[in-house]
């Protein structure tokens, strides 16, 4: 029987199983940020465990970081074939604000076509894509790589100890190419690889004015109002021009060719759908720049999230104590993390008025990526593309971050390939994240040739 | 014996049952504003009339409004007698944010002399002293007044049924004057009588952007964040002299003049205790004005709550769908309130951007007021602090707000006089909210020579 219908065959035969399975991991609300969910996190490395042994993996394990668990699992058939690592997590974001799901985040449904539930998506359907992917090559004997799975629990709050459990595991870790999908398509028909992501710097802004809540009456207009001053503050860190006004903040800024923004341009982007989805009347950004670079290729400051004073209903006529605002920024090549944190502060220090104190605190920080398009496993992404969807993948400057990459290259030495198979309507770490069955399997197909694609040109190569 | 004696040893006997009574009110957690306490504003209503029956009033009654009810009591001696209507309220501040109290707010104690609970100030505290005050001139046959008691439940809510409640018995509540003990005294050893008080002019705003959450790396920076533009919004909305930027907002805004402002300076002000009780490090506000001018006789725009996205533990990277705010300004002679809605409002629509929606809601309002120093009632006030204080009481103006008074004066032709015994370290509004027993005490004293000098006064007049 010919590769492609081995793999239709078992595909066609497991596809119930398979989702069967996916819910299993779906319902374990796998929150990392929040302490209450910290059994659910080793009940679900515990089932990652078992999946990855069940789909065929010779030997597994639940290995231990400095916070959670490292599910770890690997097929070596042949030390002279290549070996891909594959990373994933199985932590989720929070599900608040809980009101808006439309049924329970952490019971899974199909409503047209699509999985609903928190992780559908980022990144147990993803995840699990990988596994069974790894499955059909194993079970249908194509396999003709080392394989090794490397499953966090720490990714939606910023991978705080993956990158020492690398540094400990440098020699288990060891592989030719990692690839990842936790990433998205341009579109529905539209494979896109995602050849940078942006880095991150996070911070959180505590404002304190008076040492209690004043009556707004008795004191209004005399004492600083810590919101008020918040507000000022941040709304002085962005120009009219949508510019982030930190002195020194785009000094590392690498400014794109005219060719090189001719080239991005060229990534099918309609404004009136982009609109639509998401339900604005109007786009919102730095002047002189399109959607796509605005996203790609340019740096951020957002309000991640703000709160200060009396927000239960009616009027309550108080001056707050304190202001307090996350604030992150979106990185792109050559702005390092940890610069910005510093110019940050150091700015942030400077504008605030002698009425109020300021602390701050570095919540999260990561360097941007960029991914190579001449490696054997980029060529092979490719063809597993055009193989599984019939058209060749876009290359894409996502905006998101995954820190953790660039520190794959820098501990282990290894590249990343992102193929991600997500859409933006898949609303992830938001109310209904969901993630079409059309996706699932389409996943599961572009994985296993690129298995197979890149084994033959690993060979030729070699 | 002397009247002085009388008064003095019928409190010295009963003091530590007053205490007890007061303790009762306090422990009832009257919060008009929560639903959930609408129970316990009824059972309030029905404890206060028994206090004011037991205290000597002939009739006492619970009327229905449209929210929570009245509680009415009079004593009528003699038509011929003038009719002192004391007005007060029995509903509190919600207790947020609960964890700053030392003690529960609802079940008070006494601590280094002064009575801690929520209400022990603001209004039960200074009602009770009204109460009690009008008990010691009943039971010593002191009382030449007919009185009037009309305790309402919803001044922290803005007094919304408080208005038609007067329209509708007029003739019930006919009095010569309106007497109140909800306001502050300069300090400890200096009585006042605040002979103004701010309106107040409480707005919602929300802004609105994506139709759900975002992920802040694939959308930040092409995508119109809400919390973002609010803040730009709010901070534009006072300049850097700390004037409110609204056009049209200082046109009705009466100016002092030089005189008048030098006896305003006269008002006692140590500006190194102010920051002190406060814990700032500096004051601030309108430039060109001193601290008594900017809480007395200029008007503001404070936020008294802000919210959006994420505010729990740690980094969540969205874009929040939504910022509200909660944005009030205390306005002054001849600022109208209704006037400065509709600039607020047609000010924050024009500023908005078009990338976001804005909804906006007019929580609360109330006029500014003024009351006279030339009436009898007023005189009377003097000579009673005189008497109970040995010091001359000094005329501020609060920069607080009690919208009901200008709407007495309006439906019922009544003026009031505001015989306050707070102190700024009560901590009204705020977790431990306290009340010196010396101002309990002295406040009974001084409503007790007011009763007596306001008669002797009318009778000249008369």
């Amino acid at each position: 029987m010919k590769s492609e219908d081995l793999i239709a065959n078992y595909l066609e035969k497991n596809k119930s199983r398979f989702i069967d399975e996916l819910f299993e991991l779906l319902r374990i609300p796998s929150i990392s940020s929040l302490p209450e969910n910290k059994n659910d996190m080793l009940a679900m490395a515990d089932l990652w465990k078992h999946k990855l042994a069940d789909a065929g993996a010779d030997s597994t394990k639940i290995m231990p970081t400095e916070g959670n668990p490292v599910v770890y699992a690997e097929k070596i058939i042949d030390h002279s074939l290549p070996t891909v690592l594959v990373y994933g997590h199985y932590d989720v974001m929070p599900v608040d604000p809980a009101g808006l799901w439309k049924t329970p985040p952490f019971d899974p449904v199909i409503r047209d076509g699509k999985i609903y539930g928190r992780g559908a998506d980022d990144d147990k359907g993803q995840s699990f894509i990988q596994a069974k992917a790894f499955e059909i090559l194993v079970k249908t004997g194509l396999l003709k790589c080392n394989v090794k799975f490397m499953l966090e629990g720490e990714e939606e709050t910023g991978s705080p100890s993956l990158g020492k459990f690398c540094e400990q595991n440098k020699d288990l870790l060891q592989a030719d190419i990692i690839i990842v999908s936790d990433t998205g398509m341009v579109a529905a028909d539209i494979p896109s690889i995602t050849v940078g992501l942006r880095g991150l710097c996070y911070m959180e802004v505590e404002v304190t004015g008076p040492d209690r809540d004043l009556h707004s009456g008795i004191f209004g207009g005399a004492v600083a109002n810590p919101a008020n001053v918040l507000s000022k503050l941040i709304a002085s860190l962005t120009d009219n021009d949508n510019r982030v006004n930190i002195p020194g903040f785009y000094d590392d800024v690498i400014e794109y060719t005219p060719a090189e923004r001719n080239e991005l341009s060229r990534v099918p982007f309609d404004i009136d759908k982009y609109k639509k989805s998401l339900g604005i009347s109007d786009i919102y950004g730095e002047t002189g720049y399109s959607t796509i670079e605005r996203t790609g290729i340019r740096p951020t400051l957002d309000i991640n999230g703000i709160w200060s004073g009396y927000t239960g209903e009616g009027a309550k006529t108080i001056i707050p104590s304190k202001a307090t605002a996350k604030i992150s920024m979106r990185l792109v090549p050559d702005q390092d993390h940890r610069k910005i944190a510093l110019l940050f502060e150091e700015h942030f220090r400077k504008i605030a008025p002698a009425s109020v104190k300021v602390t701050m605190t570095n919540l999260h920080g990561g360097q941007y990526y960029i991914s190579p398009s001449e490696i054997p496993a980029y060529k092979a992404a490719c063809r597993a593309y055009e193989t599984a969807f019939g058209v060749t993948p876009v290359p894409v400057h996502s905006g998101g971050s995954i820190p953790i990459i660039p520190a794959f290259e820098q501990v282990l030495g290894i590249k990343t390939i992102l193929m991600g198979f997500g859409l933006e309507s898949d609303a992830i770490h938001s109310p209904n994240e969901n993630f079409p069955l059309y996706n699932f399997y389409k996943g599961i197909e572009t994985i296993i040739w690129f298995y197979i694609y890149f084994a033959e040109l690993y060979r030729k190569n070699a």
